[in-house]
């Protein structure tokens, strides 16, 4: 029995060439930067190349790119970073953020800040000036994410940051899901700190970076020898960057295409679900702007159940209620009813599905919904 | 011409067992251990595995690794982690400190910490008498480093931590050097935290850990999804927690016999050194308890220019006195002139060091220095 995997929005593979280009940096280029000699030179010129990878996929200047150990420190250091010393005021974070974003914003609380949420709609996005109208004169940042991993809904950042920097607000975006699905400029995006996760765009796991804005000005979150750019201490996971740098240069070589797959797959999937599901499901949020590998799909039945039934799958489903898991907090966020929420797959297809996999996981769908309702 | 590598202490090459444990992680076995299949149960199985290996190397419970993106963020976890909380008080950190527990201490000081340095002695030791005599009512932690990188002198850090303990004190052990080469037990070294770092002893880069012992409280750095005891926000890296396992794994099978191999190999080292060398190098701390593979030498001419002049061999001199770099910093804290810390290179044999490779290195620094000193 071979997997369907359609979680690719929890983590991916790594691509073949990315793992290729890391490989020479754990043995024979093992050295780092900082030793003296040629050797350890040209492992710090590696490292740069790596960073000017990166910075090709987010449309920034190399040194605008921050190496960290994942997407999780990068919402750390682009919120905690940002803030870290001035003087409390209020912050600005949407419903839909990811936990790293909230519990980040929601720690400066026992340090005299204010961290308020702005509400998301019914239809997946948050409203520019919903948002502009909970701007006060002390708030200090607005956190945005791109596109939401459950979802899929793409947020409108240019306009929010757009709002925000005509009110002194600095923006932080997590575009962590966006990668390799959709093109991100971050001069579009116009967010002075994003957040990049490798292990969602087949980079490895533990890389990660923030592209900061030249003129921001951060401090560290934690502490050391000083190492890029000032911002983040310890020895440099080089194999980490190397993947990192080559996971950009292949997702910004392939993602138009793969966004037009991506999207057709989708569209086939839905299709497929439409015509062989009854009572038909209902696909979330489908009116909005939206990644084009992601679906929430409401489903005649137990999402828990059809999950567990069709074991040749794998896809996400609500897991826990309290604390809410992140796809509870999203659909919740869109106002589903706990009913609903427990019908719910979340979908994320990604660049090696293929059509027979797609036909194959509606008919696995069908007949566990079948076995579900029977 | 083939290189030969003397600067383990800076970091190692990955052993090909570790790299092959972590192989199937990247793109096989992928999924994190929080996805609903047993594919992902399996990777955290393997997780698991990854602890335990990890446990036997610091002779402790699993359940007391916590896994981090490395030594320095260990570090910064032990003193922030354990201080966090608590309401301001006294810190003392020794002065032979990596960088990173010096920061990360030095960080409190804001938030109305105080932190006292506790002196080296000349011969680079931290005398366990001192530092109690500075410990008072409301001193809560001292940091206290097994291992130096520089001079590899081996502190009493079971005599310190039993004179904190007596006075309610409570001690984070940077280990990062002492792994792999000599044995380290947490139960002898009773430490309250301990930090572990992969590169160190032949594991993966960006992989490290902390000892945590049963009923300290810490609090986490970084904010996110809970994981790792709610320690450690993010998505685990697993192949680097596979291959930090694998690498504590392979440190505790054989690290008794390289710890004699590595004395061996420094003592023929610091003979050929004295043989060949006129005027004779100064083996620093040499009286003292010392790592096995490690040695700073005073030569008779220029560090930096022997350093330049024999390019086949990697080791360590001093490169910046303001600020100090590690090696200044320490050789500066047992008391050596700047004349003689300029003279200093640091010499740190690996596992992989042959006897030939060690006579052909004291034939090219002999070459070097009747070149620097003609």
């Amino acid at each position: 029995m071979s997997l369907i995997y359609l979680d690719f929005n929890r983590t991916t593979p790594i691509a073949p060439s990315v793992l290729e280009a890391m490989q020479p940096y754990w043995s024979t280029h093992f050295m780092l930067p900082d030793q003296e000699h040629s050797h350890a030179q040209a492992v710090g010129e590696a490292l740069e190349h790596a960073r000017e990878g990166l910075s090709g996929l987010v449309g920034c200047e190399p040194f605008e790119i921050v190496f960290t150990g994942g997407g999780t420190e990068a919402n750390n250091l682009g919120i905690l970073g940002t803030l870290g010393t001035q003087e409390p005021g209020h912050v600005l974070v949407s419903e839909l953020e990811h936990e790293s974003v909230q519990k980040a914003a929601a720690s400066l609380a026992s340090h005299g800040w204010e961290i308020e949420t702005v509400p998301c709609e019914t239809n997946g996005l948050i409203d520019p000036e919903r948002l502009g109208a909970q701007i006060r004169s002390e708030t200090r940042l607005a956190c945005i994410q791109l596109a939401n991993p459950i979802l899929g809904t793409i947020q409108p950042v240019r306009e929010i940051a757009d709002i925000c920097h005509n009110r002194g607000v600095s923006v932080h975006c997590d575009a962590s899901q966006a990668f390799g699905k959709i093109p991100v400029e971050v001069t579009s995006l116009r967010a002075d700190t994003v957040t990049i996760s490798g292990h969602k765009f087949y980079g490895p796991k533990g890389s990660g970076a923030i592209y900061v804005r030249r003129g921001m000005h951060l401090t560290p979150i934690a502490y050391g020898e000083p190492r890029e750019m000032g911002l983040r201490p310890g020895a440099e996971n080089i194999p980490a960057c190397i993947g990192l740098g080559a996971a950009g240069t292949l997702a910004t070589k392939c993602c138009v295409d793969a966004s037009a797959t991506l999207f057709e797959l989708r569209e086939r999937f839905t299709k497929g679900l439409m015509e062989t599901i009854n009572p038909q499901p209902v696909f979330l949020c489908s009116e909005s702007p939206r990644l084009p590998n992601t679906v929430a799909i409401e489903m005649p039945g137990s999402a828990r159940q059809i999950q567990k039934s069709a074991r040749q799958l794998v896809v996400a489903a609500p897991r826990a209620a309290t604390p809410p898991d992140e796809m509870t907090r999203a659909l919740r966020a869109i106002g589903r009813t706990e009913a609903q929420i427990g019908r719910t797959l979340r979908v994320s297809l990604g660049w090696i599905n293929s059509r027979d996999q797609v036909d194959r996981a509606v008919e696995l769908l069908a007949d566990a919904c079948d076995g579900v309702m029977a």
